[in-house]
């Protein structure tokens, strides 16, 4: 089960400017949904029904107050590593707990997620209005 | 003969927030018309006359109340291997196939076809009004 | 000399709908002008005066009534073969050529041609209004 | 059902001096043995149990009195298309068939196949001894 | 902890020839030892302690009686996925177990695990005498 | 501690038309924050606790009375050689700095940072309004 | 010194129509300043005291009553060989003695410049409206 | 028809020392033999008929009392453009005539040949014995 | 100064059989020796007047009783971060130190170093003789 | 003309043991010999009648009593920027210069050029045998 209580912040070195910060995590991985069925529960029966999803999750963010620390957000990230949970919903809870945690003034979550089945899929959702370039 | 009926969606998990999905379907194969006509017919006689085409097709939408199953997706795409039809024909039929199974806010399928006679193929279809970024 | 009577075309099979046709085709060869004279007698005498050129024709369009027939495409830019004649122009003729020939609503045509004496040159013709993607 | 009989060869140019062929065909599909067994019947309903495997063959020789005609190759290998066989067995069919037509010096087959259930394949099989460099 | 009984082969389709197989097998996960010390319990506090491993296994040799099933093949090296295990201990305990299970004539394991601390590793580990190329 | 003193810069000399320099400095080394607390004190102590960040620092600008010296630049940047500093300061330190010592009419800073924990960041921090291009 | 006067021209064959003009000169060299003082006297002496550069040199143009001549252009960009010279000047003036040359629509030089002391300089100057696309 | 007349050499200036020449020639084409009927005569009407060849010809010698001139290789090799001939036969060919232009001590010559219905040829023809590394 | 007194070692858990671990070390950093001296005093002084190495340490050895601890590699490489030191002391003291401090069978250390005035430098040394493959 | 007065040595730092260092010099460039004819004397009229040429320098050796100086190497190099002379005889030049100079136990030059013509040249010169691996 996602645990968002692991996510820290600390204080926005830079608040005068907005500026971007991207953070490109490599190593993500869950449980597929068993028969179709995504569970919350981080059983290890699981493993044996549902087999593991791997990716690339891709944040982008333009921080208000705060900054997200990276070691707990890979904590975070971690905490998905025995749940079975659909890619759609992957990233968009994501981008929910981490929005709830910092309030960006926008924020960007792109799941990269490896080929099963000859596809590939990639899911992006987005929080607040993009910046102008 | 392309079968739409093979595809299925599931409830969009997250439908208070636009986002998208992005799909690379790397092995699609198809058959070259015979003699330059378009069989729908899936009888294997074409594998003799028609040249076999490979490509991938790529597929980038923003669900509305569904979503596509990636593995009924994957049995679709398949229907197609043993079909005599355009580069261009296929290309629109997918879009419109999934359009009609998901009626998703935006579309679009590129179909991405291995080189021939020395000529790389690419086809851009789009439904709805491309999502401002 | 080029033969735009070797282009042959095929009805567009989606007209309810805009879509766009890519084509690099990366085998493109003619010859270099002799003496900085174009010539466009198909002699063979050119060869030994000229330098061959290399290079990829990139044709991008998004077609009206018809489509281009692939293989009538490759005879045509064969037709270059032992044509002595400068890159800016065999761009701006194969876009007249093949508009001629297929009356797209747009359509770009980009010659990506060799490294000579250490430069790279690229040409870009476009004919019709761009589309807003 | 492969089909040996497809394949052709000619004479070859330069019996004088040993020298070495390699072709790679990059768009070489079959299907999946469907529940674990294998089939030769070319029977469509094979598509519906069996999933298709995608790969590229690359095959290496020294021709000896023959060398092999590449488009009679092509066909030779469509012709795997509908089968249901395990890329063990087909690599090796394809080094005794390409033996049995051509009977090179020496020869080598590669079955480079495309990932499955994230675990990518290779083959080699090899027919005679292998030249000294 | 892992599981070799998860392991089945089926026979070789080509005994008469020696021939090599070569397997890829890139979504490999484990866990880091907790405190330097191995566990071989499946235990979900690992996971709070250890941090989690990822690489490629590279498998690669000549089948004797049996080939490896490439499914039994997944779900072994998923076995491994909440274990506290030593890079070093991890490639050769699967080289063991691989060679236990289907007694190939040359057999060789490559882990190539992700970056740590600025570090990529490597670990190599052979059954048997190489094969003369 | 970084020393802005060290950046020279030299006479723009095109002023009649507006230009744009890019720089990428691909051996940015600083230390990460000792237990998350940041020093400006370049004491070697810090190397044995705060461990060493890596990263490339790319910079871009219009430059208005003076362009940056490269040989200053170079120094300048060594000089975060022994300072713990978190990535999202360093950034917009090295944009102040720069802007304070050129004063330019657009100037852009990114931090291209390497993997720490499987996770990849990189911060960009913008100074002026955006040219049109 | 640089000798604009060495640059020749031709007739834009299609006068009819805007068209881009690509070319990438990969083989640029020039000589540092020495001791930061840029020098236009071509003395072999140069060469011991200044270092020298290596760079490509990008130029994109839309013609209008003339095109560059491409061996006219390689000769003129030689003449810089043994010319100290500013990263900044030398694109400036390279886009002055094209503009002075071909008064082009539109034209773009980019100096493209090996890495330094671990920073690589690019400089974009640009003469006219950029078009629309 | 190939003119190996257009070959020339010049004397080794380095007689002293065995040293080995690489030359890759990327712009080769020929045409393919018509009806499966090999051409000398360089009738202009191949061109309608066979399709024409294109690919890479790699060279490697050492030289002895001669090397071969760049440009008059250049030469030879555009002499098979209007030739139709096999890839088995045009690399023996090539191999034969440099051989007995300039006598090497040791000589390879690769075709590396582009894609043709889904395949990529390479020959390999050697001339003496390869020299110890 | 190199401190060999930070690597730590385990025992190779696997000593019934010979195996290779390799390691990239990618982010190594060292001081280029001052005015051509080398300097073993860990000195900020040095950081103004010799300028800073980049590169990355390869090493590759046959474990016999005890294998490398990472964690202590990365920190004995931190050690080199402000030493003066030629390439060729550096990449042949680390193998000396490994060598101490572990007894491998066999070991090879490349160091591969960032351009410095347009040259890249590797060195590479070895400790004992190199297993047969 | 080349300066071999300039190349510089340092004592071996580590005669123990036999090494191997290897350096990329990537910023070559001389003088096409004038009609064929080379020239030694650095004279600036070569320029116009000579056309640059530029390659990458690829020197391997193992140090036997001294070390070549990075600096040397490089002002040396620079030495054959306004010469003409043939890809043979420079290659083989620089080997005899680094000889006299360094006394290695072994070494390879390898002079890896650019396109000419549309033919890339590579040439490889080699003292003393090659070491075992």
């Amino acid at each position: 089960m996602p645990k968002p209580e692991l996510l820290e912040t600390f204080p926005n070195p830079y608040e005068a400017r907005d500026y971007e910060v991207h953070m490109d995590c490599s190593e993500f991985t869950s449980l597929c949904p068993l028969g179709g069925v995504e569970s919350d529960a981080s059983e290890l029966e699981l493993l044996k029904g549902g087999s593991p999803d791997f990716g690339t999750i891709r944040i982008t963010y333009i921080p208000a107050k705060t900054c997200i620390e990276l070691k707990s957000l890979k904590l975070y990230l971690w905490s998905f590593r025995n749940d079975g949970i659909f890619y759609e919903r992957a990233v968009n809870r994501i981008l929910d707990d981490l929005v709830a945690s910092t309030s960006p003034k926008w924020m960007r979550v792109v799941g990269d997620f490896n080929v099963r089945g000859g596809i590939k899929s990639t899911i992006t959702a987005i929080h607040g209005k993009a910046p102008a370039r």
